[in-house]
């Protein structure tokens, strides 16, 4: 049984887990105050090419939103989420636990366009409603759309007309950027976000994500925040060592890449046997839409998701592809479906 | 420079990372649902000779008391703590972030007591106080102390008698359980409180907490607490495979009396040589109490936190020693500090 | 200037403003421990015709959602409503500051009903999202619409099956009661529902709602809740005086009644003229759909919401009646919408 | 049966209850956009001297507590208040529910200090800590002593110094500003803190607090603070004819001044009988030292609170002299306490 269920079934790359051996014994500094996190966000901010930023590591993803969007709101803000926003929906109302409403919006594609954040602005008026003020989006989406740069530079240019923070999860944000049709750099994102967060846990590390906090005003006291929900390591050299390791010569890059290759992959193949997809997704997750028959003999050999109903005879299911997957097991899985498809 | 200054300097036993190599590229369920971690969770009932407990793994200590103080407690109750306790004073108000006043108890050893507890009952009298529910203590405190079976029990019998939620922060109890003064088990403490959680990073781990839920009708939901504070790994595994390492044949019991033996071998000698201590302190944390003079030459080679003024000419200092500690670097402390003490 | 704004223009009823100025210089008890209070709510469970409920009183109507809602759920919980409920939408997020998803279900007429409730539980499958565990609605509806009590015993079975809460915000209680449609009574609301309350400040109080609590595993602890967020007045007898003048010889079904009477007249009038109302609404709101032309003109002598834009010529707009409004001022909006109708 | 309770016995001063009469009838904007509001607001601006700030109104005290401190700190900030400090004692930890710690500091004569504030910075020095920002003082304090000028000229300089809110719980302020004693003016609490409430539930309105915020920065979008927390009342004109009445003829200091009178007065006749107090307080707040025999023979004509045992034969009450307070009953109950001491 192989799985394309997501892209953290396995452990680190091999050559994090060395590090992590190779520093093992050494005495640091707790709580990511040691010389290697302090490496990790100097090369950080080389690659993002910027100083005035303050980055923060963080263990996973729902950690940094909650952390996040409970320090840079006063208690009567609310953030603006896609109805796919994974705030939204998957994680257990950890944003609504700290007090904070998430407003969300219909969009089809996974991606907020400034129109929909107008509307939302257009019904809020008054003290009787919550005001609107952190625009939530994923890059890549949860359904494995990315954001152009002309998209980002509206979306933006509208947050900084209208005193909105404009906030990027970066889950998925590597597969993103080597995406063949991405024209982002890491150094648009720290001009044209309020903050960001580059995604470890999915990209190859064994855990952890590195927050980018861009603007000025949102910087002050950010540990007090990480300390008090929780999210701060005693071992922060965990975390250090793992984006020092991924930084260091574009290893994370690389990892991206490669799961972006074997998705379009996917994508090719699956297309040249004729089948649709729920959604254009030019990322590490593919949505291939296929006859519940063809789903259910593929389920004898592959895990993965099943995404939703079509009709009464087709759904669509997610796949998704890693830094770890295997080649092989992509051929093979395509292999597998044409001889179904025939 | 040596540092004594906690138990998190180095980072995991070598065991547990080659445990981690080992499984690195196998694919496992996300979210804690890897057979790793359900093997370390029958490992763990097996060593707590209990099968009617929860046992869920989070990663660290702040996070762990949050997630559990917010799931057990009503939106009106409250926590008692000994003045020392973490929660109060180095959690920067996780607990009230949560929503919930921490009461605090001026206790002289760090342990709470029965009268302690029955104080605050009796000062809290009616709907205009929040209601008192959950005692908190920490094994060993936070001042290296430890509580003994007799006091746990009259603690625990007056909890239940008055409805009261008994819960011990076991950031520190592998020490505590390797004491020499020591006279608890793992089962007496699922026996007497009603959740507990059991250190890991304190001990030998990368990261990592075991929380034990023993009362019934404190376990529903819990994995919805979890991941509603951000406490739940995609990689859950990260955390399962160095609890199975820890328990599969009492390596954590062995880590936490090698750190033992060299904190009492610290308390010997430096009794020997005629100091006081600040506090009896029979687990890895020690709190001697030397000439200023004498602390800033140790300072030159050692680093260790300064504790407490004690008079214009002696404070106290803490000295901790942890699974990794070396015992030439503390017979070199012990040489240093005979020489500065002649 | 005549208003139809809302029913909350005029001060309360003459009736109790008396009330509180024959008992102004009696010394009572604070904190609604008060001899009027207690009355009132023996008075309140006669009308209700059970013993096994509690009733309090608080001062509005937002107030005593949020103070229910948190006294009600654990943090993981969530609460279900119609896009319409006043908690999604007019309550600055009130819901959410206490740390509770609000899930919004589009629904027409303003009505939640059962397979609305059966989706929302088929889509909160595992702990990745909230838990839904409260039914909220609200009778009337906030756009005028009442629940049938066949309806009503469908949603509450349906709860009861899914171990739900069914909670029922009664701000305009009085006039779904005394609706000519309607076929519930008090009584049938204490069996049906979980909690609801009974609304004072629309319905001819100065300010002040009647919470009744029916189920019993929801009334521990249930005053800690009010004062902690500031629902506990110290001149509590203020509105156990109010609800005693209310219910005594039913002045409280009355005063809705003619609220209800000035509401019908508007509707059959208004249809007459051959103009279209935007929800069939019963009770003390009317939605007419106007040419614009004519709101404009309306708007020199009376002032009332502008509800919805219906198409680029006509709008709907919200007309309210109350206890104080006047029969002459309804017949002369209706002469007047006659003299531009023609 | 005679009350020395508390202050808020009775109802309202008659002429707040006449106001409400001949207002009754007319229809106003709701949510406190009203005339009289508006009006009142205006009239406290004059009494104030200052045209610079915001004045809200809200029910009462505990609630204004809880949306001042949740309004203007950030999640991470917490308070510093006496350990008499009403919001530490008697809100049912309304604070902490709002997500903040408040940190208690001992003091003897109820009165914050600067050295006492300087104490508690010098102990919170890191993010592992919560951040202490807004300092807590009550004028006159829960045992009726007051601030003098100096005192608070003091503690504000060194707020200004060390970027700390001063924010005052004024719910018996009228009572201070009328003490003998007293130096201070509603200007110089204006100049010298940055928020501070004009008491209006305890010194002769049925319920009400108006809300002063000064410094600029903490002004912002208060009015959707007030909502969140349920505290904008429908007929929010029922609190500015309350204030309104109050202050535009100086009645709220006449009423004050006669709670003060009837207090010093029952002070010069119980210290002529020979017997000590608990506490210096020049307000309407008396607590004096009796026998408990005595005790007891008073309580059987006269109710009021038990403060404390001050040793085995001997115990403080508190009495508490109102607006509504009969001098006869002080007068009464002097002869009677006379009488039981020869």
């Amino acid at each position: 049984m192989y799985s394309f269920k997501n892209d953290y079934s396995e452990g680190a790359h091999p050559r994090i887990l060395n590090a992590l051996l190779e520093s093992n014994f050494e005495q640091n500094e707790g709580y990511g105050e040691d010389h290697y996190s302090i490496k990790a966000i100097e090369l950080l901010k080389e690659e993002i090419e910027s100083k005035d930023i303050d980055i923060h590591f963080l263990v996973g993803g729902t950690q940094t939103n909650l952390t996040v969007i409970s320090a840079f709101l006063r208690p009567h803000e609310a953030v603006i989420s896609a109805d796919t926003g994974h705030i939204l929906v998957h994680e257990t109302g950890a944003i609504e636990a700290t007090g904070h409403k998430v407003i969300s919006v219909e969009v089809e594609d996974g991606k907020l366009r400034v129109e929909h954040v107008k509307n939302v602005l257009e019904m809020h008026t008054d003290e009787h409603m919550v005001k609107p003020k952190l625009v939530y989006i994923s890059n890549s989406t949860e359904i494995g759309s990315i954001y152009k740069k002309q998209e980002l530079e509206e979306l933006s240019g509208f947050c900084k007309e209208n005193n909105l923070i404009l906030y990027i999860d970066g889950a998925r944000l590597g597969s993103a950027l080597c995406s063949e049709e991405n024209d982002l750099k890491m150094s648009d994102l720290a001009r044209l976000a309020d903050a960001f967060y580059i995604g470890g846990t999915k990209n190859g590390a064994l855990l952890g994500e590195a927050l980018v906090i861009c603007k000025e005003a949102l910087k002050e006291d950010f540990r007090f925040h990480i300390k008090q929900k929780g999210a701060m390591l005693a071992k922060g050299k965990l975390l250090g060592i793992q984006f020092l390791e991924l930084f260091r010569d574009k290893l994370y890059f690389d990892l991206a890449s490669h799961a972006n290759k074997l998705a379009t992959l996917l994508i090719n193949e699956i297309e040249t046997m004729g089948y649709k997809f729920l959604v254009h997704s030019p990322s590490n997750q593919v949505f291939p839409i296929l006859p519940n028959k063809v789903i259910e003999k593929l389920q004898e050999k592959y895990s993965f998701y099943m995404w939703s109903k079509v009709d009464d005879e087709n759904s669509s299911i997610r796949l998704v592809t890693s830094w770890a997957t295997k080649e092989d097991a992509v051929k093979a899985f395509i292999e597998d479906l044409k001889s179904l498809t025939i």
